[in-house]
């Protein structure tokens, strides 16, 4: 049961409610479409209030990729920080149906399990708003230091860093893997949030094995204006950088050499929570199968092509029977 | 805010756990794919720890005819019985962001706020286990009978219907109907609970106005082993029954008039849950509309193609949107 896990991924424990919305109710919030803004309890009830029906499922950035990671046929363990209560519940039922390790116990007292108002646009876009809970009081002692020290990587979800509550952590995290010879993967998570903690986020890339970013976050880390610059720029700490561009693909940086891979086709687009988690699950499954940049970033497009075409950031089907032959491709 | 309702609904407040499913795995547990059977808190634990991923989402089958109803553009009120936690706040807010009024208040201890168990398989048939919780305690006091007096149709769910504790809540709605001249539709709900119940839903009929039930319900309700039987049947005693037949769409028969009417398309049918229930809002909303048999069952199937394009049995686009030209069309 305890075998060494492939991928062990730190991040918040957070219940999404996703509810449909128009442009106009993102817009009177004085949200920017496509962001994620963190609000107090009271914040998140008085915006929930204004939702419209709406529909609950297991989230958080690093726990979606542990979902899919798993749903690929990877072994995972998940480190986050529910509470003791009917969110939290869900969380754990979720994750564990996934078929992901998770043994960190959930807190008695305090804040409750986190959640993410995620209203989704007609365009397919979604804007968050999350209300992070106990989630934000992941400590040291809830990194499982031995999965760490065992696995092939550690994936750490962007959001955690540039907090004094979660730091700790993400440093006993980074640490024991780079002792213990396990690569650092790492999410930009949020354009606005590499804004914001731009200085936290610069201090770890040079203990980052393999980065993942969209394009907006790129640049803000790079502190450059287009893809190009950002890769030349991060791909000189980042031994790998893979940054989405949504329908448009990805392209991945290893050392001097570059691939462009296309997004995979979806026959509608429905909602795009998820999709950079996913391709980080697809991206990390290659890695630990060893299947080298390119066919690595097809599966990560494959896996997020699933994610986009319904409701929700968790896989609806298993991504192991839609891969296919693609392990076989890779380069 | 309190003016006169067009319909008001009387069923279970439930939030439905809608977990993608093997048939394999609903055989293990012994039950029928397509029905619906009743469980304690113990067992709903016991088969949600089997459950693969899911998602939460509002239901209760009177309450999904409510929240179509308010989506078609007519004023409903649902009455139901939360508890005081988190699945019932859920619960008020899809109701209400429904555009349904609900002023039922929550019960402070005892059970929580029911839940039904939503295993669909993969060829979109759902199998449901539901633990009523709190839900199971409807009383007469919360029947809000001015609001019933004033409406043009009370719709009963079936599964109110043959159990002591919700009884007296029926027989007040019903009485009231009749006193003040508001129509009773009254739906079948499941046909193995009308197999255990068919002696107090059978004493209720020649007091129903409008009967809505499958067709393995209108047999069973019926005593007989086909559709056209059930309809005859039925029909002398129910001025209109509106028997659905799934793919095949469904039949109504006003005395001795019988139409019958083909289900609406959908590119992919994923989840059958609420289907029976979204044809009862669309017929209903042609009842209060005057827009005879036929035209109120092609809204009904209109609104029915929508729940089954997607997982969950609440809308997710505003149906008014999809009928456009259907109310002219009416007969």
């Amino acid at each position: 049961m305890d075998s060494a896990p492939e991928v062990v991924a730190v991040g918040h424990a957070i219940v999404d409610v996703l509810a449909p919305s128009e442009d106009s109710l993102v817009a009177s919030f004085g949200l920017e479409k496509g962001t994620m803004t963190l609000v107090d309890e009271d914040q998140a009830e008085k915006i929930y209030a204004s939702l419209g029906p709406a529909t609950e499922a297991s989230g958080g950035s690093a726990a979606n990729t542990a979902a899919c990671l798993a749903s690929l046929g990877a072994s995972v363990v998940f480190v986050g920080k529910v509470g003791d209560d009917g969110l939290g519940r869900v969380f754990i039922h979720d994750i564990r149906a996934a078929g992901v390790r998770f043994e960190v116990e959930p807190a008695r007292g305090g804040p409750g399990t986190g959640r993410c108002l995620v209203m989704v646009t007609p365009d397919a876009e979604k804007t968050m708003c999350t209300n992070l809970g106990v989630g934000a009081l992941l400590s040291p002692d809830d990194v499982d230091v031995d999965a760490i020290g065992a696995a092939t990587v550690v994936y750490i979800e962007g959001y955690l860093c540039g907090k004094p509550e979660t730091d700790p952590a993400v440093e006993r995290a980074v640490s024991v893997a780079r002792d213990r010879g396990t690569l650092v993967a790492f999410s930009g998570s949020d354009p606005s949030w590499v804004d914001l903690k731009r200085s936290a986020l610069d201090a770890l890339l040079d203990r980052v094995d393999i980065l993942f970013a969209n394009d907006a976050e790129a640049c803000g880390l790079a502190g450059v204006d287009n893809v190009e610059a950002a890769l030349t720029t991060l791909s000189r700490r980042c031994p790998t950088v893979a940054v989405t561009l949504g329908s448009r693909g990805s392209v991945v940086a290893t050392g001097s050499q570059v691939v462009s891979v296309p997004a995979a086709s979806v026959s509608r687009v429905v909602d795009t929570t998820g999709a950079g988690d996913s391709f980080a699950a697809g991206f990390l499954y290659g890695v630990v199968r060893d299947l080298g940049p390119e066919a690595s970033a097809r599966l990560g497009a494959l896996a997020a092509a699933e994610i986009v075409s319904h409701l929700g950031a968790r896989p609806l089907t298993r991504l192991s029977d839609l891969i296919g032959g693609e392990r076989l491709g890779g380069s």
